[in-house]
């Protein structure tokens, strides 16, 4: 029962696109991805996701419109809706959901990851 | 469906132990709150809490310790623990916890709030 850091979590790992697990409240996940390039357009089928922009610039592609992340702003992408986070340069993302919630949502692809390492 | 600017939230309310809603990520409520001095001590029977520091100082006192945290950490309160939070100076807090958790946990006082009000 401590404290987390984020900056110590953030700078105790280096790959992309890789959630970790720093904690949990009930049966929801928190976690902290560094994010860099694009990523894949996919959804949630069941499951809502928050998006909390801790360091750079985070743009979440929705079909309709960009949604442009900076420090300090969140973004809660609703269940079923398509979206692609783009990070045109390294980004901290502090995220959100329920436990068992898949990265690559209704995509499988080399970037799945279904099991995440608690840091 | 926008983003959320955490600072924009901040600036919009100015009474202390009265969290605010701000997104909600299936059951789960994202409030802010700001605080200044000493709570009351309470637990919440099932459902764990959620803690980060975004501005200020904040002492979570546990019976056996004391928690404090600086912008950029969080703490989980377990279900059933009891504590009580203290801001020696003014800080403003994110909270995660599921829907319908009353802010005193187990206490009813002058301080309870069952309806977050959604800014």
């Amino acid at each position: 029962m401590d404290k987390v850091n984020l900056k110590e979590k953030f700078e105790s790992f280096s790959d992309y696109w890789s959630p970790k697990l720093i904690g949990e409240v009930d049966d929801f996940d928190v976690k902290v991805v560094k994010s860099k390039g694009e990523f894949v357009w996919h959804h949630h089928e069941n499951e809502d996701e928050l998006f909390l922009l801790i360091k750079g610039k985070l743009v979440i592609k929705l079909r309709d419109k960009d949604i442009t992340l900076n420090p300090g702003e969140m973004f809660i992408v609703p269940k079923g809706v398509e979206h692609m986070p783009v990070a045109v340069e390294e980004c901290h993302v502090l995220m959100l959901e329920r436990r068992g919630v898949v990265n690559t949502g209704n995509v499988r692809n080399e970037r799945t990851v279904e099991t995440y390492q608690k840091i």
